[in-house]
């Protein structure tokens, strides 16, 4: 069966985000000063053939642990598309 | 009020997606050999202080249309995040 999964992989709350500041910075210059905060992150969609939905969830987990995020600055989200 | 608003940003579907494409060919490296495709965008969170949800949406999608998203290349979704 082909699963569609989605993962979100966000910078730390912690953490500085620089292009999110970059990118407020940019909205409140187009007249969008509603918009106090940004954060920017990457979306990453994943067509994964697998027996079951746990298969596919745990091959996606470890897709963003060994490449897609990286745990100091980053967490992720796993989702599955219906 | 204040809403948390979610806006991904991905390349449409009918371009190539070459950073998809080389985190594909990682991911086979890694032995993660049943996942078939991947696409990569951005993923942005937004915090608004609008009036009501309309307004907070309104000025999500003047966000994604004039500077999030580039239209020649990509497609948005806007999300409400409770």
């Amino acid at each position: 069966m082909t699963f569609q999964v989605q993962i979100k992989v966000m910078p730390l709350n912690d953490l500085l985000d620089p292009q999110g500041k970059a990118v407020l910075g940019g909205l409140h210059n187009l007249g969008l000063t509603g918009i106090q905060d940004v954060r920017v992150g990457k979306h990453i969609t994943l067509k994964i053939d697998a027996a079951n939905e746990a298969a596919a969830k745990e091959m996606a987990e470890t897709a963003a642990k060994k490449l897609l995020a990286n745990a100091v600055m980053e967490f992720f989200e796993i989702e599955f598309v219906q």
